[in-house]
């Protein structure tokens, strides 16, 4: 990933501090952002200054270093585990790094568990760095497989930001397209506003520009009527958690671009590394939703005329608004999900198979 | 309608003024704004000050009362009346409203221009209220039989605004709503933010605020997810052009909510006057789609922390974005319609019994 022509990554960890890019200063601002202890990194995740499934999981691993540094008595250990997995409810990946690091650290002797907790949350990154570009490599066949047939420009529709801000590096979502633009494979991205937040506006289109990717930002509305019109050649998008049934819980908007998809026959992927799957729940309505602040919708913050950053309100004051964060996909919509190890069908033989459990 | 408390009607002409209430004001500040000649009646539609098919409708009758008041003479009267048309692409009743103006005029003695033309918008208003108040009546049955079998509130999703800040009065989606609340059947509203132009928020919460409707603001995303839950009863939206064959053009976004309806088995209807009818328009796609400034999208208007009007530049400023002001509804996904003359089957035989053609 490149910003203003640097190499970064979204997260490390460098002299006793967690180093963040503070996402919510996006785009108006590049920021990092020094995470010191414990609670600064569960605040870090709760208030989105870091978002995107596997990068609030990285996040979680990084936080149980620092809680390490704080006090690394095991009850202090299970409570910051504790706190973590519940600094947010959806994205299972929380709770899969958090097991992780403390099945790795259990039974170690106190003096080795920093070192052993560095270690592991810097194999998380890594694991998570190569996962991505394989899911890349993966999807790349199917937009050259596009491109092969089309000779034109891929128009590809993406909602929210499952790209390199959301992960370590390349992103889930837009690893492919990465990858596709680098082969020189001509690439356009519909990029989603996603209100309340505006990531897709704020993060993706962001992070395309710096790559150098071609984009446009439309209102999350707007999709069906590009896909009617065929000016969508295939929709791909991150997840937060994906049911064995391949069912797939998103940002809140993605199920109404699936159904647009399934309407106008425009293939809609999925793209995720395993550390999204979620195993044991067997029933979407299980998945614990997130209802956020409604201030999120209501109030809206950018760049006024004299270039300082401004909230303003924008709904009559009286008004009530609420606030969802995610919905689900069922399997049904889904063309196929795409994983570090393979593309699958969106069903539990697909992913099975894949997966040999 | 009410606002603040007192009766007011959207549009209505005194003095030789056409007076109407400034809607790119809304929320925030309630201003009546005179427009005193024929270009500053196409300007309030332009820069939809006034908005909402029936009602630019009603602003294009009293524009060429305007017209009349600067020069009778045939020439500027067919130059205003194409300025009139060409204000807004979509809306059909642009084109009634003019065409049923200059068929009325044709062959009149020049001093009584400017008498009959007055008439005649005063009637297209007095004809929009009296079958905006039909509509309603006709509407409220299909709530009253979903109140009746539930026995408790009734929540209705609706799209943009096609309240009576849409119309004269009584709104087209909004007066069954209207009429079942004054009849004491309790509604709860989920009012879509509608991006980019929030008439949603700033509009349709705005006027069921001011008559006493419950109602809760949702990004345009939400309303998947709210119907997999069961938590919408039935949604209505208006209608900016309907074809004979029962395909709706209305407010981008409305066809994916259409979507997520048929898929959860919601109920859709869809409000309209006749004269949001085209009968000559076969086929969805050579409906004229209005694209807007792209602006609309990238900048928000909103109150600071003072109370002032501060518009926010929300995206990277060096990213496209763009902005598609309709979408098409074919259809298969309209459960019916919901007309002055009754409720029909949004198809060609249900248009073609109710209105004898």
């Amino acid at each position: 990933m490149k910003i203003e022509g640097n190499e970064y990554q979204t997260i490390w960890f460098e002299n006793n501090l967690v180093k963040i890019i503070d996402q919510t200063k996006l785009p108006h601002k590049f920021v990092i952002k020094n995470l010191r202890t414990i609670k600064e990194a569960v605040n870090a995740i709760k208030k989105m200054e870091v978002r995107g499934a596997p990068l609030i999981g990285a996040t979680a691993a990084f936080g149980l270093v620092l809680a390490i540094l704080e006090n690394n008595e095991q009850t202090f250990l299970k409570k910051s585990s504790k706190d973590l997995i519940n600094s947010r409810p959806t994205a299972i990946n929380l709770k899969w790094a958090v097991d992780r690091m403390m099945k790795k650290l259990s039974g170690v002797n106190s003096h080795k568990t920093f070192e052993i907790a560095l270690k592991e949350a810097n194999e998380i990154c890594e694991e998570d760095i190569k996962f991505c570009k394989k899911i890349g490599l993966n999807g790349l066949k199917i937009i050259e497989e596009i491109y092969d047939k089309k000779k034109d420009t891929v128009n590809i529709l993406t909602h929210c930001n499952a790209g390199w801000l959301a992960t370590i590096n390349w992103g889930t979502a837009t690893s492919p397209i990465y990858h596709a633009h680098k082969k020189g494979i001509p690439i356009h991205v519909w990029a989603d506003e996603t209100r309340p937040r505006n990531q897709g506006a704020n993060l993706t289109s962001f992070e395309l520009n710096e790559e150098g990717v071609k984009n446009t930002i439309i209102a999350d509305n707007t999709g069906g009527i590009l896909m009617q019109r065929g000016e969508v050649d295939m929709c791909i998008v991150g997840t937060d958690r994906t049911l064995s049934n391949g069912d797939v819980c998103n940002k809140i908007g993605t199920y109404l671009k699936a159904l647009a998809a399934y309407d106008n026959k425009v293939p809609f992927y999925v793209a995720l590394p395993s550390s999204t799957i979620d195993w044991n729940i067997k029933d979407y309505r299980e998945i614990p939703i997130e209802e956020r602040n409604s201030e999120e919708l209501s109030q809206i913050e950018g760049l006024d005329m004299d270039g300082n950053l401004k909230k303003v309100q924008v709904y009559p004051k009286k008004s009530k608004s609420m606030n969802i964060a995610f919905d689900v996909t069922p399997a049904k919509f889904v063309t196929a999900l795409i994983t570090e190890k393979g593309i699958c069908e969106a069903s539990f033989s697909g992913l099975k198979k894949l997966f040999n459990k």
